[in-house]
């Protein structure tokens, strides 16, 4: 299909996922998601990742969030990975960022589905025009929602406080 | 040319630097390196990323590392951002990988200029088969590095320790 | 007007403009307030700071809270920042307070946007004489609410407990 | 003589403080620098800080780095805080930077002696035009270090690499 | 009076307080607790540890938690500091402990006003072995605590789960 | 053989191996030790676990130390995991301890191979009484080791200082 | 009995201890857990680990985790210790995984009863080929439970969103 | 011979112990130091504490930093503890400072073993006339280095730099 293949390393994730869908669809990206763990199903992740021929891939994890470099190193399309909140924070967005030489993981922010989707669309705009311009139309709606924030926010503080 | 563009914060980040143009040059990707400071020439880094065709852009900077997010305010090409280690190695890991929504940064390790690289060539082998084979290729020759290193390795520890 | 514009990255930073505003209007300083987004809406983040004739700005932000450097960048007026609380909290504070050299941000406590309205007065006070009075009562009247505190904390404490 | 008072916490923190006099001086700012221990001679500060008619005071120090906010106790003048680095580094900057409701101290980056001379003086050129035309072509010289950085650096790669 | 004397940077932090309040006196040490703020009230700290001729004093602090350092730096004898929890907790920590040379604070665990109380008393008890008596019937009944829930936890745990 | 089989992440961790070998063999427990990237040689990985039939693995790495977690998904044997030391620290003590239910990895301190070579003995022993023997050995040894160290300190304090 | 004995810092821990005691026994493996604190009952400690002889030991603890230390050091036998979360977290998981050289403590995630309890079963599995068997099934177990969330997770994507 | 009793984890924290032994004989305080570890030498630990008649223990350790908390646990007696300084330093300091209610440790700064003999004296002091004068001189000498570096360093500032 082309588009973008998300793993998550548990289901318990999803809502993070669903940020990621959200802005992928409304960009017209193809996308599909799954669960898979790189530790209680590894083999399941290397099925899906040998089998796919996604353009990139996006591995949520939480914790000790070994799923996007497992991603990583089974592949040499981009992999995203999305450290996933939890008690420690620290934990999953250096498991993810910290990768060793050679095999990169291009790690966004703490539960950021939406910008590892943004990412993923950048990528692959690099050989899709269509693509590219609807990416920037979105940037254009983000700076047009700034604006519209500012103006209630203005209007807000007019009168009084 | 289309390729990539890395923007250092400081020429004091220069090694940094380096090992992604070296890693770069290696796969054949068109790369232009220079000096520009987020919060010493602003203007600088607008006019080099509004006036650049490059696919990618790198950022590398260190402390409160904004350059990597400015460019991506700039761009809707990908980003990748590199922090640079210091005093605190938190605080360039931090501010580049916690980007808010809408402007992703595709953040790697502390360093890792040449993570940095092999990801940009991994987004522009989107388009470039060629580059794409280049990519496993030298994914292979890592994957034999180790190979090798682990026959060292074993054989060192063979007669005794 | 001279006084201070204060600049959010985000309308749901709100609660800490609210305060900042709150504290500079008790002290009389003339005050303008308005979101804008470093990574969202640079321009407008250049056209407001380089068409105002504000005395002093405030950056508020969170996560990778790149806006007070940002407009650090953009004058040589003082810059105050204050980091906005989430779920790891050292990422604002250090991509706030970790400025290179050469560009300056006065960064206060998380959340704090009435220290940062209190520093701003103090820096306009400078040449205010009687603004640097009204800083004094204001001082003065923490004083005394400790004092009242103080009396309230202790006689709570006589009869038992 | 108004102008910036510096105390440093002790006398091992010299190195910090003669980058803030190097700056100050050369942007022609009247500045005098003393050793005055919060914990060990805290009388000394009280004497020094209201008996002086500085009008921005700095304070440099490390680990639990109480004298910025002691000084910023008995004044309502601008203060600037440095945190000294050491073995642990986030203890001077949250010591500093985490500042109480009321008593603002504006926190500089790690070891920015040189930062807050320039914070200093831009609160100063608030009343001063001239210093403020000073502090102007003093970010132009480093806006045009970073070009110059830049032709070098550029330089370098042409050849090769 | 001889005893403790407490002293709360904030009335917020009256819980823990009542902590220390309630173990001091349990074991029969007299106890003086009010309200001053290093930063608010650096004269009412002065006054107030120079004025008293307690034994031991308890400083309770949050954030850049100076209180206790301050209070070490007016006296000879021993100074307990209570880190207060927020949104940080490390700051407070570190501001506490990491005092410098020459004024130490004993510095005891975030929130910890109970452990405090009982330090206070155990430095007492070297004058007043009635006390040291008492020190250990408390440890008794804290040890026969431990037994009891044992007894209980085990007698849930028995017949299934 | 039955025994342990360490694996390393890179060649370069192979100080903190020795040290986990020479404890090993000092115990007479067989031991195997070789070069296996979770990320550059994701096979290797699975073909040495899979294809071993060692009592008990060791997995030695640094930065985002997946190695340790990755053993642990191939076999229901113990796995116990080294963090290695570097820029950062808490990155790989946090991407090896904060493994998800299901599948847990022995974490020892960092770079200590020693402890997990010990670790290694002790779970071993359960089913070898002659080893258990010599881990009690082992253990009287640093014990008098301990002692040993406190007579040469105590003499040494004797005379002067 | 031989098996695992738990114990417990404090009776507030009884949740983690519970997901332990729930897993062993779905392993069939026999436990005995109670409460019994390193620093108010450490003969409670000596007593009840000197006279044990389970295979293995789990110490739960929050705070400054001593108590897995503690029991490490009164026997040879496997221990395991599990971190307790609380206000900072990095507390308990460094007091447990850092241990000095000689007595290492085999640490698991965060309240992470379930993986102390499978660790723990697979020490004692290498002697008992039975429960080796239980374990490969409670693995598969895990797996089949991923595949079956999977496909919901997919089905719930189907339709819409 | 009451007086102070330290015991420090491992030889190697020396250094620490020897500031400490050094400012307990400037300031005439009876002192006694030896080695002896908490994980390695458990009951060396309980017969040193219990058969000690010192006023004041100090125990010295480093990363799971368990002995001052282990001494603390054996006596009513006040302890200090000195965080040893390493790789990590948070690990020591947390696992010192964060006790559980009931058994407080006085945590002094990173290596500070100068500042745990002050507050040894401290609280000897409070029973002995005699060197809470001493305390007081050893001060007043604090605070005439402060102001001999003071002179030191504004004669150093005059003529130039």
């Amino acid at each position: 299909m082309p588009g973008v293949l998300i793993l998550l390393g548990s289901a318990s994730d999803k809502e993070v996922c669903d940020r990621a869908v959200a802005v992928l669809r409304e960009l017209g990206v193809a996308v599909k998601a799954t669960v898979a763990s790189t530790h209680r199903t590894p083999d399941r992740v290397v099925e899906l990742v040998r089998g796919s021929d996604a353009d990139v891939f996006i591995g949520i994890a939480g914790v000790a969030a070994a799923l996007p470099g497992s991603i990583a190193a089974l592949t040499t399309k981009p992999v995203i990975g999305v450290p996933v909140s939890g008690k420690v924070n620290l934990d999953s967005i250096l498991s993810i960022v910290q990768m060793p030489p050679g095999i990169p993981v291009a790690t966004v922010g703490l539960d950021r589905g939406d910008n590892a989707a943004i990412l993923a669309a950048q990528m692959i705009a690099l050989k899709d025009p269509a693509l590219a311009k609807r990416l920037e139309q979105y940037r254009a709606k983000q700076r047009e929602k700034v604006h519209a924030d500012a103006k209630t926010f203005e209007a807000g503080y007019e009168g009084g406080r």
